[in-house]
């Protein structure tokens, strides 16, 4: 029986790894959509939707099962419903991805603002932010968790500069307006997607802290992370 | 021991429900900052952080602890797991209020775009919406928590309608520009808001419907309706 509930946790974690890998695919396809102006990219975004729909459904039977059938005590318990939560941000990272996708359809027919920089490399943020999360919940590794947190600050700072940047052409060329503000709404996007990232590492922090600190000292830790992810 | 779980439950539900009424605020005061112009309520707004916040570590606290030592089965677990995850909502909005109490405390001291009609009714709608999620919650009122979904659709086209207006003015004068912009992302701060409402909603029928109606059958309306959501 132990052994069982064992391996059933570890499909938990297997089928939110793959979920995780679906979602960065997503976020990947999104931006090449926008930069490589390729309609091809919309449609396989647009195609990720109906997997990741049913992976959440299954993630959150299996989570709810177990959780009644076994009634795990601390550390399982934690994992378990942490686990529901990040399978909701996964799916909500999703959503931002295809929002993405349908904003690039919109641009690629029309000439170019600018050649874009920050946006693909908010993109990449945003991606490795999805995968350590992912990576940290699986390994209990509160100190990755750490990091993307930390990381969330720099695609806060290249949301500014896309935003400054495309600023001055709306200013120059009134022609640019609606082009640029679908940009800054794209990079409103992978803030987003950054920001679910922070939740899913918040989650981990929470459930790796939870076994080896008292549960003071840990919400401490967790609201002092929150504060410092503002 | 039964009698005092049901007590434990109801304080979880008062406090759901208290947290809401500071997320209500919040909203309320964050745009009335905008529109009245008032610094005051800008600030009443970033005095309530906090007060969220301790919510919001209590609220987890208690379902935990309910969830470790009772152990609760079917029904009474989709209501503890739906409470950690719509208090996550509720922190959640409480930060996109102090998004738009931030951006309006920038406004204030500038010019006025334009009267402002649709944003406050963007924020009464989105207040209506968190309302009425945490009544369906408490009440178990899929019904309710259905027509929360539905009303999602009236704030998107608001924020479209909002969209398309400013845009109107910035073409016409570029001086407009970063105000306009302002407003338009304090109206995708409101548009966040009533998704987190939503969200709260799909999990009210997820907790409600686990009951009665056979899993596939939920799950497929669960399905069904976040497309419709879309």
């Amino acid at each position: 029986m132990e052994r069982h509930f064992e391996a059933d946790l570890q499909t938990v974690r297997e089928r939110l790894l793959a979920m995780g890998g679906v979602a960065e695919s997503m976020i990947r396809q999104s931006v090449q959509a926008l930069v490589g102006r390729d309609e091809s990219q919309v449609q396989a975004v647009l195609a990720h939707e109906e997997q990741m729909d049913l992976l959440c459904i299954e993630i959150d039977d299996r989570c709810f099962t177990l959780l009644a059938l076994q009634a795990p005590l601390a550390s399982d318990l934690r994992f378990l419903v942490g686990g529901i939560k990040i399978n909701s941000d996964l799916e909500r990272i999703a959503d931002q991805a295809v929002s993405i996708a349908l904003r690039a359809q919109g641009l690629i027919t029309q000439p170019e603002v600018k050649p874009l920089i920050d946006i693909p490399r908010m993109a990449t943020l945003a991606q490795d932010m999805v995968r350590q999360s992912l990576d940290a919940f699986v390994r209990r590794d509160a100190e990755l968790a750490r990091r993307v947190i930390e990381a969330d600050d720099e695609v806060d700072s290249l949301r500014d500069q896309v935003f400054r940047e495309l600023l001055v052409y709306m200013m120059a060329d009134t022609a640019t307006i609606p082009r640029a503000l679908a940009l800054i709404l794209i990079s409103r996007h992978l803030e987003r997607i950054a920001d679910h990232a922070t939740n899913i590492a918040e989650d981990v922090i929470y459930i790796v802290r939870g076994e080896d600190v008292r549960e003071r000292g840990d919400k401490e830790l967790r609201k002092g992370l929150r504060i410092a992810a503002h």
